[in-house]
């Protein structure tokens, strides 16, 4: 099947979309995004995506080219187009082209594009290691939107394959845990699930979002030395939560977090 | 005239270049970027230029697709198809077009691209406060490349903007000054020029490493403080070394550090 993608209004055929090379998401990182679970065709949560986007946006002085409903429509016809029933949606939003120079000129169109994918069948537990060659800064601004570098995240998985583990753990610089590569931590303590708070460096995830407002978990700054300490771990995003096995080659008791993310 | 771009082996008008919408590039700032000076239609300081995306390719575990002599070649095309006699060039690596996920899967083609712009002329004293809302992560092995992801640099560069000022001063985490939004910066105290060591945030600029090599630049550790103190403050790339007239609304003495970069 051709794959599909919805490109500034217009969805066409992915060998026909062109991204121009004067897009500042590709030659500063001048962009957000979302990453979006879709469950019987439709894409979920888009509130609370679009929520999120909106306070990336302000931090960015971008203005997002569709409101919630229309994103919802685009989000739903990008699942339609590429037959996708259980999956997920990326959804990237930059500042688009532009003249050269670091401050924008007022006046430019934001590129705004959605892409589909499927999903791995769901894997068993991972072992992760803490990543000890980048840090979350949990002190930028950027650190609570979902903004386009990853590459600090990018370095921690290429130290986590190094060591034969599936994931990495980012400590910020307080050295407490702030989050997963692609995803929030969760660390039983004392019997209880906790996640550490936006000010330590995670991310808003949404999934994290739901398992708070669920009463599932409590946020609390998680000292390193608690992982190995863990009555359980998980790493969780919208579109999965999962168990974590080893941390840095020491096994974690086994403890379910919640049996799926569809449930919540 | 109609600009050319040097994309992937091929000249082409910008119109006609396409960026895939998979590139991992626009899709997590994976990959990094070159700013070269032309100079009597000659890309300047290849080797130097070379040198640092080496380093740069080697901590992202990218494959440069050419060697010295062909990117020079390169950088020379681009050049004359742009009629480019004094200007600059940019060149752009990325990972390139991949399927989903943050781990790289090897045999990716990276994406190399190089663009050519004029200059404005050259301008005088320019303005900068100390950047408040975003700092330089001096620990982050990224500090020390040229990587793609600059919205720290471009939220400072607003934070200026809002305060009517020409550039921003990053501060590291330890409080110390880093550098300028797009240029390395160089304080003049108890009469010799002093720029912070690339341990303390600062990015191995190629006009930097020719001050120092010249010997009228010493390293040193800036305290924000001395910002304030200065017998005089320039911002260097290798497009311009600018004089700083005032920070935080506070006047600098003039005093130059060099006539020209032409010179260096």
């Amino acid at each position: 099947m051709v794959e599909m993608i919805w490109l500034n209004g217009m969805l066409r055929a992915a060998g026909a979309a062109r991204i121009d090379p004067a897009d500042r998401g590709l030659l500063l990182a001048d962009g957000l995004f979302e990453t979006i679970a879709v469950r019987g065709g439709q894409a979920s949560d888009v509130e609370r995506h679009f929520a999120r986007l909106q306070a990336g946006a302000s931090l960015l002085r971008l203005s997002i080219p569709l409101g919630l409903a229309a994103m919802a429509r685009a989000l739903n016809e990008t699942a339609a187009a590429n037959s996708l029933e259980e999956g997920g949606l990326r959804l990237t939003l930059t500042r688009g082209p532009a003249p050269r120079g670091l401050l924008p000129v007022p006046g430019g169109q934001p590129t705004l594009m959605i892409t589909g994918f499927s999903l791995p069948p769901p894997g068993g537990p991972v072992s992760v290691i803490i990543a000890a060659q980048v840090r979350r800064d949990e002190t930028s601004p950027l650190s609570k939107v979902k903004a386009l570098g990853y590459l600090p995240n990018i370095l921690a998985r290429f130290e986590a394959a190094d060591e034969g583990a599936d994931d990495a753990i980012l400590l910020n610089h307080a050295g407490r845990a702030a989050e997963a590569t692609v995803g929030n931590i969760f660390v039983k303590r004392g019997g209880e699930w906790l996640t550490p708070p936006v000010s330590e460096g995670a991310l808003p995830g949404i999934c994290r979002a739901k398992l708070l407002q669920a009463g599932l978990v409590r946020e609390a700054p998680i000292e390193a030395t608690w992982l190995y300490e863990a009555e359980g771990l998980c790493i969780g995003n919208v579109l999965s939560i999962r168990a974590v096995a080893r941390v840095g080659g020491q096994q974690v008791p086994q403890a379910k977090l919640q049996t799926s993310i569809m449930r919540l």
